[in-house]
């Protein structure tokens, strides 16, 4: 017998466990957008004659992003900026970068590109390259610890440059999930106050920075790119060291296959979850490079002196 | 090579992951000893001349508080009355009552002792075995939901009646991690605005509840009773069944085992954390018993009616 479609009677081809239905396939890409479309309009992530920067990277969430983003943009008007960062990290980033390119041409779109190299004076294959022969001199920090202060602190420079007024970032429900749960088995409660869709500052220089995934499990936003016939890469990089992170999300699809409406639940609990002082920590200006920080000199300041001097930034 | 106390430099007996301490028998015992007196300073958990209700059950947590709390009684002039609820479960309870009457007398302490039967008309064997005969007329919940409802409910009241001022309970550090974790696993934060180390109500029924061993890891409240030579029994209960809560403790075990500190940080992080509109469901009284309850007809009459006239609480 086939599975009909909850919503509209046509035989069913995704089977919602946390939800109870079973959807065709054009009934789940509506269900996609609805749930974007919530996003965007419960926190104001998007005004009317907005620039709006998204990060992109090649993977399939910041593709499905900037495809709902360009969708909404014909019925609302604001201009879109897609941005991507070279971490010069050989064949990953290529690939990404083909795709992301393909992407944007198909929706007419122009790419913006920002390489480590040119802003930083290292790829990311020679930060790691470095970083080995510095390992006996000095504690190292992991990979990904560098590659996302400066990947940070590069998006928000580009978005700047290009006069946008947000910045879209493509983190969907399982990132968010993990990243509220590693915060508080950290012992770094305060991190929620400034963590959730939308992240501002007093700052000017900083670029608000908007995720209107956050209600779409990781799976679909896969399921929505072969849905919608985007290109993108998924291609892991060969840096990448968080095994932390690995362990949670490891956890929460185990528990995910029991109790399946918990990853909705902890985004949920938490993104209504503040510190009793509610204390946000203010940008500053780095002393050193004018870029956004919360200490005197910005982590990327440090980690440039680390790499290139070889001084510990720790 | 013996391992020396990191403390004293005598022989270690306890290694201490999350602390980087080896500790002897002596040194662990004192630490142990600090972090109740810590909890009981920060929050104010007892004051002198207090009349102090212990819920004991005849296990390792409550010995150890009951332990603690008469220790520290040596020092600050308040009373200690020690309560233990006899739901009726045959073989389970009755060694548990059996080992709470040693440790009273160990301590010339009065065990004070309430029982479902004389309470609530039926004993928790005989709740069990009405809820197989009504399985296929109404839905209906686990066995622990009834006895935590009828357990809470008759703690509260037997305090009262013994005119204390607090009333004392056994949770330890594990506990508090994983009901944290529960709560927003279950989209229920609104519960962590009254969840605590003490938790208050304005309505003079209710009896302000206090855990003073919040700090303390649950295998550190079983060594303490084996270092101390205190009566407990380890049985499980036979009609124990909260799956959801034993996937959570599995899980926090493994991650202590490569995070040992992990625990303390859960802790810690939920205590600093309240909702954004911080409301806090106020007590009322029940309008059939008088008990307290959040809604108009507390828990406990609902389930009586569900298990005595056969009624549906859900």
């Amino acid at each position: 017998m086939t599975i009909k479609c909850s919503r509209c009677g046509y035989p069913a081809s995704v089977e919602q466990k946390y939800s109870g239905l079973d959807l065709c396939l054009q009934c789940f890409e509506k269900q996609v957008e609805r749930r974007f479309s919530r996003a965007v309009r419960e926190y104001e992530l998007i005004k009317p004659r907005e620039r709006i920067g998204v990060a992109i990277s090649g993977g399939k969430d910041s593709a499905a992003l900037l495809y709902l983003i360009h969708d909404l943009s014909k019925k609302m008007p604001f201009t879109i900026l897609p941005i991507i960062v070279d971490e010069g990290i050989e064949t990953y980033r290529a690939k990404g970068i083909e795709k992301s390119r393909e992407l944007c041409e198909m929706l007419g779109l122009e790419l913006n590109v920002y390489s480590y190299k040119d802003n930083y004076g290292l790829s990311m294959d020679e930060i790691v390259a470095r970083k080995q022969e510095l390992k006996n001199e000095l504690r190292v920090s992991g990979n990904c610890s560098y590659c996302g202060v400066f990947r940070k602190q590069l998006l928000n420079k580009a978005a700047r440059e290009l006069n946008c007024d947000k910045l879209a970032l493509g983190h969907n429900l399982d990132d968010m999930a993990q990243t509220y749960l590693m915060n508080i088995m950290r012992n770094e409660p305060q991190r929620l106050n400034k963590f959730g869709l939308i992240i501002e500052s007093s700052l000017e220089e900083f670029v608000p920075r908007i995720k209107p995934l956050a209600y779409i499990p990781e799976k679909e936003t896969t399921l929505y790119c072969h849905a919608k016939k985007l290109p993108f890469y998924l291609g892991e990089c060969p840096h990448s060291s968080e095994a932390f992170r690995g362990e949670i999300k490891d956890f929460l699809n185990a528990l995910a296959e029991k109790h399946p409406g918990v990853k909705f639940s902890i985004v949920k609990s938490f993104s209504n979850l503040r510190t009793v002082d509610d204390k946000v920590y203010e940008n500053k200006k780095c002393f050193e490079c004018g870029e956004i920080t919360s200490q005197l000199i910005c982590k990327a300041c440090l980690y440039k002196k680390e790499i290139i001097e070889g001084l510990s930034a720790n």
